[in-house]
């Protein structure tokens, strides 16, 4: 399917845009079903957060509109959009009253080996740590060099994700996923307020745990809560819950939180 | 005049390229005089780093033949050359194959005030602190959020740059310029190996000051130092260099060692 710019059929981008001259944007990556764009109002809030702490300027109901309109079209798969700053000259100096661009690009359904799901994923424990930057924590900005460089750490087939830590050691995110671990009952994910991508499936996983009564911790951690937790798992808005089963020498089994998030989830992403 | 990509007239790009999607990639911004790329080496020299660091393959001679038959064409003005992973599908994972993408632009010479080389410049403290992570400290890539957060602190005309310091409260750089102090004859120059971009100007003046015998120290540098420096300047490979004569309640007279740089700087400038 033909991506859109500005709800128009396009293949190509102005070589003015910021996007491409300073990452100066957002993007959202949705799984789509049936049709449908799915955890729609949890993308559309992130989205919104990160015009609002970068001062960008969009339309939002035009952005929903679209992405209806989009994901209607393209039936299955996975819509990526992209909102940059518009084009500008030379400079980094944006024009205030520019309006954002919309760039909406689908692909098919992922495919991942279900053992994924099924048995459960290692972890690549990645060298590149994640930088403090309490501005951008939080936002799905265009600015990724960190994880296209934890990304080319590892080639093998035998890692399907990788562990990110900040320069403290702290863990903080998969290279595309939110990492939670379970201990004593209580469920725990990384603090995202100096550095990482606070994932959509991570605020669902929250809210649903919650509404179960589970506990839900949101801090600081460490390797030795890594060591120690009873279930690890990622996630994001396109697998799901991945189980962890490993990383370099931990090991875990698959533990009985994981499996009825990941049903939840599954819920959410079979409509 | 037109964009080229890779070698060829074009306004556009691919929605595919890494360089929109992540960021992927590098830039160069550089003069342009008679007809030819000033501080071609450098800048080359800069690029190539870039590239080994983050693992990007390109055609550097290519690059190289394709930047002067750019500038010839541009005949004075600024050229700025991106150059990206190329496109990829859906995500970071990169092909260790990929060829990288040229991009290159021109614009008119640059239109700054005769005013900021001659009586000086005010720096606006920027509150945006610059991330430290060394993986990409010095390099000119894609991701300048900080720098577009940094720039869009103040708008007024009174403010020629920005100063940015990183979360630590050392002075980094300008926002599109690099910083130089000069104390008790001695010519300082922040350290960038946790953040910064290392430029084309600071390098060649580096170079200049110890061919000059003028004792140079690359060194973390903080705010006392700056409010006791005898002279303080800004430079890139566009403008030169200009002197720095306030920063918020801090103020310098314009010395002699700045200005002798300068006129260094304008020679290589001016061919």
């Amino acid at each position: 399917m033909h991506s859109w710019v500005d709800g128009q059929p396009a293949d190509t981008l102005s070589l003015k845009d910021r996007g491409l001259a300073y990452g100066d944007g957002l993007f959202e990556t949705i799984a789509v079903k049936a049709g449908q764009p799915l955890l729609l109002e949890r993308h559309l809030a992130r989205l919104a957060e990160g015009c609002l702490r970068l001062a960008i300027t969009a339309d939002h109901s035009l952005i929903r509109s679209e992405l209806l309109a989009y994901a209607a079209a393209l039936g299955e798969g996975v819509l990526k959009l992209i909102l940059t700053r518009g084009d500008s000259q030379r400079g980094y100096a944006a024009d205030p009253a520019a309006q954002a661009r919309r760039i909406l690009q689908g692909s098919p359904p992922a495919t991942y080996p279900t053992a994924h799901a099924e048995q459960g994923i290692r972890l690549f424990p990645c060298a590149t740590r994640l930088s403090e930057q309490p501005l951008l924590a939080g936002l799905k900005h265009l600015n990724r060099l960190e994880q296209v460089l934890a990304r080319s750490e590892w080639r093998d087939a035998e890692h399907a994700e990788g562990l990110m830590c900040d320069a403290g050691g702290r863990l903080i995110e998969g290279v595309f996923s939110n990492l939670f671990l379970v201990a004593e009952g209580r469920l725990l994910t990384p603090d995202l307020s100096r550095c990482g991508v606070a994932g959509v499936m991570r605020a669902e996983i929250v809210f649903q745990a919650k509404s179960l009564g589970i506990p839900v911790e949101i801090a600081d951690i460490g390797l030795d809560q890594l060591r120690q937790a009873d279930e690890v798992f990622v996630c994001n808005s396109v697998y799901g819950i991945w189980p962890v089963r490993a990383c370099a020498d931990l090991s875990w089994s698959v533990g009985p939180l994981t499996r009825k998030l990941q049903g939840i989830s599954r819920a959410l992403l079979d409509v």
